[in-house]
């Protein structure tokens, strides 16, 4: 069975139950997550966040350079005023660097992605301070606090890494 | 309050309760879900996604243009075979075009960002056909089988569209 199938028979649980059809599309809580993709991190039960409360961004590594398309649509057209960056410890994006994937992807899809910043990162707070530090400085986003975090996949812990 | 504060008092209930500090990097289900960064939806909650099963990957619009860097990196590095698309109802990104978004940016920060591609979409169902298209046909992404939903921000439930 696809994981797809899967995920439609699961729904049909969360739709039996589902109270939640009368919320406004702007985030209650008026507040972005930036966060990772990984699977180990689930933002809405770590954060405590309920349907209606946030917009939740993910990419891999969690980087805003890759989420400013979203940052402005959040901010311009929905109103958030806050930000909050999680990264996290064992990250996917500490174990490569650009070169090794552009080859890889060279030698097994036959296609050149030099063009492609793949965002790795070697030191996990530095990535969040970064991360932090050009939100702060983008011209194109809105002076708002940003506040970063690395999450431990080890404890389910949160910890911050840069309040600005 | 800040809600990065909020977040940390909701963290530690978490952390309380934490049992999951021994999940593996790699995605257990071996799917990578690319859903759109709405606040009312919670693709956990709504697919039935437990910690370490899924990478999650969300950005306005839910759209797949913004999420390659990331889908590489979940097909190429961590084994991801399968891709789930999410677009959903009453969507923020039906309301707005390029230009009004552009004029908007230009009037209130004073910035020109006429090289940003917000993405918006004007047919809901026809952006997630879009979606799956792009990835059946970009040479970057292995081939698997992609589906593509439409959430319901009413009645909690997804509605496939497309599968391929």
């Amino acid at each position: 069975m696809s994981v797809a199938k899967e995920f439609e028979a699961a729904n049909a649980n969360y739709v039996a139950s589902f109270t939640k059809g009368d919320l406004q599309l702007p985030p209650q809580r008026k507040v972005a997550v930036v966060a990772c993709m990984d699977a180990r991190l689930d933002p809405a039960r770590a954060l405590g966040l309920e349907e209606g409360d946030a917009h939740v961004i993910r990419n891999a590594g969690g980087r805003v350079s890759d989420a400013l398309r979203s940052i402005i649509i959040s901010q311009q057209l929905l109103g958030t005023r806050e930000i909050v960056i999680v990264h996290h410890t064992n990250c996917g994006m500490l174990t490569f660097t650009d070169d090794v994937l552009r080859n890889k992807v060279r030698d097994e899809l036959h296609q050149n992605v030099d063009h492609i910043a793949f965002l790795p990162f070697n030191d996990l707070e530095k990535s969040v301070q970064e991360d932090v530090k050009l939100l702060k400085e983008s011209p194109l986003v809105l002076d708002v606090p940003v506040t970063g975090y690395v999450y431990e996949v080890e404890t389910g812990k949160i910890v911050k890494i840069d309040s600005q």
